[in-house]
């Protein structure tokens, strides 16, 4: 806990209250915004969802008009342009504040600095930087889809030390201790989507939905990947109402079978001419329908072909303290693998954390060269 | 580091020099020992190595007659029985100290509690279990076998977080990083045989020998399991004279080939009738020949059955963060394994470490019930 009163001490405030929002800004950003004026906290807001107020808008707002010669911090550079709500700049220079403090540049390289430009030319002083790492991490899914129009896809598995999801019976409750199940369903909630292969399903027709101990939690959209499009219509995620589920096929897919999952509120989706899902282009797709972040929860074929394909953003993996063995027993990664050291999928930007008698490995995947 | 002056900082001190031993003392235990008087460090005393003086004596030594009076820490209850050396407890009383703090009992059930009898019976104030787990821990290996006349098995696995311990091609230089391939040289160091795999001779031709970067290294014998006897005379571990050869294979070996490698001075021991080594009789074979520590350095078959055989004490895991892939590619254990995630082998009192980019996760296997 920070004591010293300084600009990181009110930006990791805005942080703070901006992380309380992960998971309910669709494909925008998480914002918080400080304001201060002689040593007092005068003004607090968060955006809290596309379409409504930046997080600036709330913090003016509360804070009237001691807004005039306050200090402003503020997690991502004010906006200069119209978009679904008025320049954030505009509002700032017209409440006559003195300093804007920004924690990190807006990661559109389109409008990068032009936020920062207006407020000076208006006489703002502004500091750029503070907390700067932090403010990153915190939107990197956000900074993924506005620079590529395609998802962040975050891996997660959950396995034993010797790499096993499951036993060669499929046994596979419980591998994770309950703390760490847990954080999974906190990652649910700040994921737009969720990915599964058809595997999962039928092994365990799952409800792939958050459900947190002591608080509501946000639902979202269910994705299969199923390239025969031999789900079932009476799987789980057809019976509740909980959230969408999109279903990813080929142009191979039983036009019936794609015209009863449609009935049951499905949106089938033909990703690429088969035999396999197209995964590359489902992504695309995805991010055309305006989902900006999957959480992929296996099995291990699913998280080899992302892996395969260099589809992942980021990959967090559980590990159990025990050891199953068996030859048979599926893996947390399927695929071809490389033959070489060298080629090997490294994770960089690591995090561990030891949860109980579980450990949590996080890391941003690098692709081998070539 | 304890900047409080109180018997635990004394015999941390004890538990310190001690652990600067580790690896010379054979069979026995390494232990250390401090004495103070009217608040001065008055001796100092380790065990070096078996046959040699007990850390009292090298300790009250030092002290001269200085130790009348005085206080007398030691990491394990001073012995009360002739053994290679006169008991300690007699040194202690004709030496007149007036208290002896030991951090824990003698592991040896027949002897344990015998050495502090003798001492309160002469008027000493004794005191027991000042850091008493870390004094367990230190001396695991010496436990095990004086309990049991077999050796403590360390097994040491150098993996991906997908477990595979090499490419599918064999390739596995270098899975782990430069500092934990440094801590695997301290491990050979502090045990007294290397164990490794026919497999692992006959893909690497291994030195098997304890280098430092700065120090000399204590050299463990080594010793291969060779079911089949295919060891080359050419393998390295025959042209250097760092440490004794040991193979182990079964009675159905090539009596030729079995004085071939004698007369290149190795020990060359039948164990079972075959076709596969019967590595519980090897333990004790090995436990006779006065063997008290083993670090089983794979590969993944060797593990694998030491581990459906139950013949683990300690499993220490190095995890690099990478990920390979391949089902061919060899994995840490590779054994049957479990159908049911409740017979798992799973790793208790946890110890888990961040060395750089890799992790070190070190446990004691617990074995399912039935």
């Amino acid at each position: 806990m920070e004591m010293v009163v300084n600009d990181e001490f009110y930006m990791s405030l805005a942080l703070d209250m901006a992380e309380r929002a992960q998971g309910q800004t669709g494909i925008n950003p998480v914002v918080g915004c400080v304001i201060v004026k002689n040593g007092a906290l005068v003004g607090l807001g968060t955006h809290l969802q596309r379409g409504s107020g930046h997080a600036e808008v709330h913090a003016v707002g509360m804070a009237g008009k001691n807004a005039e010669g306050s200090s402003v911090y503020v997690t991502l550079e004010p906006c200069s342009h119209f978009g679904k709500t008025p320049p954030c700049c505009d509002l700032l220079v017209e409440a006559q504040v003195k300093r804007v403090i920004i924690a990190c540049e807006d990661p559109n390289p389109q409008v990068a600095g032009t936020g920062i430009e207006r407020l000076r030319q208006n006489g703002i002083e502004v500091k750029v930087g503070v907390l700067r790492d932090r403010a990153i991490r915190q939107n990197e899914k956000f900074v993924k889809y506005i620079t590529t129009g395609t998802p962040y896809v975050t891996i997660k598995t959950a396995s034993t030390l010797d790499g096993k999801i499951a036993t060669d019976t499929g046994d596979s409750k419980w591998i994770s201790n309950e703390e760490a199940r847990r954080q999974v369903h906190s990652l649910r909630h700040r994921h737009q989507a969720i990915m599964v292969g058809i595997g999962t399903v039928q092994a365990d027709d799952p409800a792939l939905t958050t459900r947190h101990d002591e608080v509501d939690g946000l639902q979202p959209i269910r994705i299969v990947v199923d390239s025969k499009l031999s789900l079932s219509p009476e799987a789980r995620i057809f019976s509740d109402c909980a959230s969408p589920v999109i279903v990813l096929t080929t142009e191979q897919a039983d036009p019936q079978k794609v015209k009863l999952l449609r009935d049951l509120g499905a949106a089938v989706l033909a990703c690429g001419s088969g035999p396999s899902v197209d995964l590359g282009f489902a992504l695309k797709e995805l991010g055309r329908m305006e989902i900006g972040s999957i959480l992929v929860e296996g099995g291990g074929t699913l998280n080899g072909s992302l892996l395969k394909e260099r589809l992942a953003d980021r990959i967090i993996m559980y590990l159990a303290p025990m050891i199953v063995g068996g030859k048979a027993a599926p893996v947390n990664f399927n695929f071809e693998g490389v033959h070489r050291i060298a080629d090997a999928v490294t994770l960089d930007s690591l995090e561990i954390e030891q949860i109980g008698n579980n450990i949590s490995v996080t890391g941003i995947p690098v692709w081998p060269k070539g």
